[in-house]
């Protein structure tokens, strides 16, 4: 970065230039600015420094080249990163020893902690606390599993995946979903996505495609680079309008468990016309089993795939249970489908850690799984009580649906307000969706207002401030 | 499965008949039914039992379904199955406990060792000793990493890969392989299949491509499926013959350290030569630095990528170092193409473990990456000096390239005698694949024969018998 110097005075009430010249890249360059600020003084302790989107939209550069600089500088010890107080100018401008990041005898830069990163409150959905990650349980699954394992799991591996993941899984899935799964007809992966990118990327399955007016934009995006149509079936209370489901459709998407993100299981008699649909011709339903763990007030109902495990692909993942830092999913295919997968996947496994499978076998099988999940559910489940009450005294105009399970709500909102609503959000550092985005462009019905509220990601000392945070900005 | 009878007689020159009828799939019958002939003895102990391909073949029976019902009974143990003996019937014909398989209080179905999925001699080029890997090292990194871990790596991951890991990496590629890496301009993927998928299928990089006229095909059939028209170049003791880059080509895919799978390195000149034909224009070379870390008789040469930074994408992976269990790799990239790979792959990490980036990151930085290169270099040097010199005496007339390095060697043998000498292998159990599936259906130059023997994979105690296995097959 050639000659450029930045007043910051705007942003930060003080003169300030920084010299982006000099060696390296621009995230060096910013980040030896910014030390040389902080360390003559000019950036004083204490002072806030700009949201890092600010800055890099000030300075022209990509937003995690600032967010890394900002994080490098937190990990030396200069500035200071805390939710609810942005990143200011450490106290005492010496670097200090930051544990780990600059531990004697570790060679190198340290590595940003990347707290500079986040919104003040992240109520985005879809996302565990990262902070309740069973560290330990899962390190002493990782010991007995890689210490155990046979020599042959260190060599290529099979593209079905590990036999111990395949076994164990089928065993947990039948017991806690009522899924019928032949560890032979279970594929592993690195998440729904990559089933997804398996079955249609792959030419498995081919559209056109039935899915769920509301779902997640991702997914839509997914399917059309792969050249897949879609046609958005109607959403009500009972889920997805099955009865809309035609003869036109070579396969359909669905969230039985939950429908996403509007909220409730799909009725009993759609899920009995979903499997006939299926059934009555060469038709296959992907249930996406995506949070079909957690359910609080009622008891869980098992998949759809149950019914027609001949014409249903069962896919879950470990994203929403366990962690989206574990890249680990599954499949469990109709017999007829397997070989087709596994060709779509290659002769070894490309993807998924094999060390992960492993260890996530053990985990299940040790009862480790059933015990974090048992243990999410309680906590989940306070929190999702904790924002109804808050609701019902502070903004008892605006309904909340789907709340008897998973790890978020939809605020219904009244029409016109969520745009506001979500400014003002964004206003308050609060990271979360509008209903809109969810919608289908083509859903068959009006767009609606709403807010798709995640509560499961702050941790549980953040929790109370991000729930006051989102009351605020709810309109009146 | 119905009412299905099989006759081994033929096989293990008994008459013995198998009931593949009952509950449960095709694996479930066919384990059921050897499990009561062993039980009630119609198997004797020490029968050995026809190779599972073969069974396949007769019971119409998918390979994997056969190869899993073995391995189910040999963790069971039913069976035994040793390298060089085959599958047999247990001595004592009792269930014993196979350690974590069957352990008491471990629910479901014992995942199988799959023992019996593997040939005689494993001697297939690019894949390490898996019985090296360093499990207790390993162990170690991950406990500290995942518990020093901030909470937000267990949340929606950064496509980069973690910043740990890139900082390692940048250290150590610059400080082993002359790499000249910024942590910003590295991202990680799952492997070097990966790394060109991102390239060419996420339309970072176009054709066409120019590439050594020979090479893995598996590369070769990933950037067909891509839509890359690939250009093979000749090759020859120097490397590729750099000087038949023609203008026409956006891109270069290259073995500098070690020309795949013949042999050497790339002569001093013609690095150059493809550095400027890289930097004339804008276009690209895609540095494939699959096994840099092996080199026997010289110093280690640079990677190219040291030469033209802006103008090279260094892509390695750990699954020749360490293991293609562990689905790590990355790419070192120009800073003009980082945000392209980043768009391709997408806004959150869907393939690489993030706690496997976090083991690996803290295995480079204390030095136990180091140390188990350093122990698998002696180690394989010592095969390969076994290997030339059991060669120099037993088959003088078979000329062996591309020794100086890597985990394979090329056996140059008499114009015409390949198909024999694979098919000899073929019958003696030994896994290893033939020069010609190498080649380029387009190169610039006639067929050869020749061998491609992996000398890694085997562990220490198989190796001599591996190697006296090849040296038998070798035209006299």
């Amino acid at each position: 970065m050639s000659e450029t110097w930045v007043n910051l005075a705007e942003r930060i009430g003080a003169d300030l230039h920084l010299d982006l010249t000099g060696p390296g890249g621009r995230r060096a360059a910013l980040t030896r600015a910014l030390r040389a600020a902080v360390r003559s003084g000019r950036l004083a302790p204490g002072t806030r420094l700009p949201p890092y989107r600010s800055l890099a939209a000030d300075l022209g550069l990509a937003r995690n080249t600032v967010a890394d600089a900002y994080a490098e500088l937190v990990a030396e010890g200069w500035l200071t990163a805390r939710q609810g107080s942005g990143t200011r100018v450490a106290p005492r401008a010496e670097p200090s020893a930051p544990g780990r990041a600059s531990a004697p005898g570790r060679a190198g830069a340290s590595p940003p902690a990347r707290g500079a990163d986040r919104p003040v409150h992240d109520l985005r959905q879809g996302q565990p606390d990262p902070s309740s990650f069973p560290r330990s349980a899962w390190l002493a699954s990782a010991r007995r599993a890689v210490t155990a394992a046979p020599n042959d799991a260190f060599g290529p591996g099979d593209p079905r995946g590990r036999p111990e993941l395949r076994h164990a899984l089928a065993e947990y899935l039948a017991r806690t979903r009522g899924v019928r799964a032949d560890p032979e007809a279970i594929v592993v992966c690195s998440g729904f996505a990559h089933a997804l990118r398996l079955l249609f990327g792959g030419g498995v399955l081919r559209g056109p495609l039935a899915v769920e007016g509301y779902g997640l934009p991702f997914h839509r995006e997914l399917l059309a680079q792969a050249g897949v149509r879609t046609r958005p079936l109607g959403v009500d209370a009972d889920g997805a309008r099955i009865g809309e489901l035609s003869a036109r459709e070579r396969a359909a998407l669905l969230t039985p468990a939950h429908q996403f993100p509007t909220g409730g299981p799909l009725s009993a008699q759609r899920r009995t016309a979903a499997a006939g649909w299926a059934c009555s011709a060469d038709r296959i339903v992907i249930e996406d089993d995506y949070d079909g763990e957690f359910r609080y007030d009622r008891r869980p109902i098992g998949a759809l795939q149950g019914l027609a495990p001949d014409r249903v692909v069962y896919a879950g993942s470990v994203s929403k249970s366990l962690s989206p830092a574990v890249r680990l999913g599954w499949m469990v295919l109709p017999g007829h489908l397997v070989d087709a997968v596994l060709a779509a996947k290659g002769e070894r496994e490309a993807w998924a850690g094999v060390l992960d499978q492993l260890t996530l076998a053990d985990f299940l099988r040790c009862g480790s799984y059933d015990r974090h999940v048992r243990r999410m559910r309680q906590r989940y489940r306070a929190r999702r009580d904790r924002f109804v009450t808050a609701l019902a005294e502070h903004a008892p105009h605006v309904h909340a649906t789907g709340i008897a399970a998973g790890l978020h709500a939809v605020l219904r909102l009244p029409p016109g307000t969520e745009p506001a609503a979500l400014d003002a959000a964004a206003r308050a550092g609060i990271a979360l969706d509008g209903l809109s985005a969810f919608r289908h462009p083509e859903a068959p019905f009006p767009p609606e207002d709403g807010l798709v509220v995640g509560y499961a990601t702050p941790p549980d000392h953040a929790f109370g401030a991000a729930l006051d945070a989102v009351l605020r900005v709810l309109p009146r």
